[in-house]
């Protein structure tokens, strides 16, 4: 939950898409962003703001399944480049964005929150293929 | 190094900027740039491109060394939030963005690399302090 008394927290309520892999701790989505379709989030279920806040063993859980979705996500699309971010400034809970990059994607070779390049070509990732290899690499 | 044939990797020689902590791993700067100037860098010394090229034992000393640097930020300057990031899309040598963000800075709520929004307060960090907390955590 977030603090009493602010906004409700949008992250404390089970996300609304259906998540590819959860756990106790964690559960990882696709995001639905219409020029990253691949773009998946990994949102800690219990309202922290920063990484730093969590405890040594948490964090290494945060970290294990942040790049168990990034290796997926390079064996899936074999992307030119990883991004991955903690930002949280619009909903400090913490969650990553984990976001392969393509040199002919809309912003490359800038951040996807930089302005748009081009219309560039969008690529979508296998949700069940997805879930085959989290569920490998993390039960 | 970077691949025989390419154009040389900017970070594998040393840093310009003397480095803030470092030890046989992992090179820690403030990256001076103009509109964040506490803006750290946790730069791994080897030519790797990803986080997940590492091995588990160095994901992990290189997260820690990243939090230590967030964790410092953290209690130097009070910021609103803290951003992580590694995202190479121009320099693909392992690299983490550590950024304390204030609301009143050039961009927020949105991401650094987001158009600027308002000329922003810009606050510095004490290089000395810093390496005191960095060392008092690390070594």
């Amino acid at each position: 939950m977030s603090e009493a008394g602010a906004i409700p927290c949008p992250l404390c309520s089970e996300p609304a898409t259906p998540s590819v892999w959860a756990d106790d701790r964690c559960v990882v989505v696709i995001a639905g962003e219409a020029a990253y379709p691949a773009l998946c989030r990994v949102i800690w279920r219990r309202h922290v703001r920063e990484m730093s806040d969590l405890a040594e063993p948490d964090r290494a859980h945060c970290l294990r399944v942040t790049l168990a979705v990034e290796a997926a996500l390079r064996e899936l699309l074999n992307p030119d480049k990883m991004n991955i971010a903690s930002l949280g400034n619009q909903v400090p809970h913490l969650h990553w964005h984990v976001i392969p990059r393509f040199a002919d994607d809309p912003h490359f070779p800038d951040a996807i929150w930089a302005p748009q390049r081009r219309e560039g070509t969008r690529r979508a990732v296998d949700r069940g293929q997805l879930g085959e290899l989290l569920a490998a690499a993390l039960n």
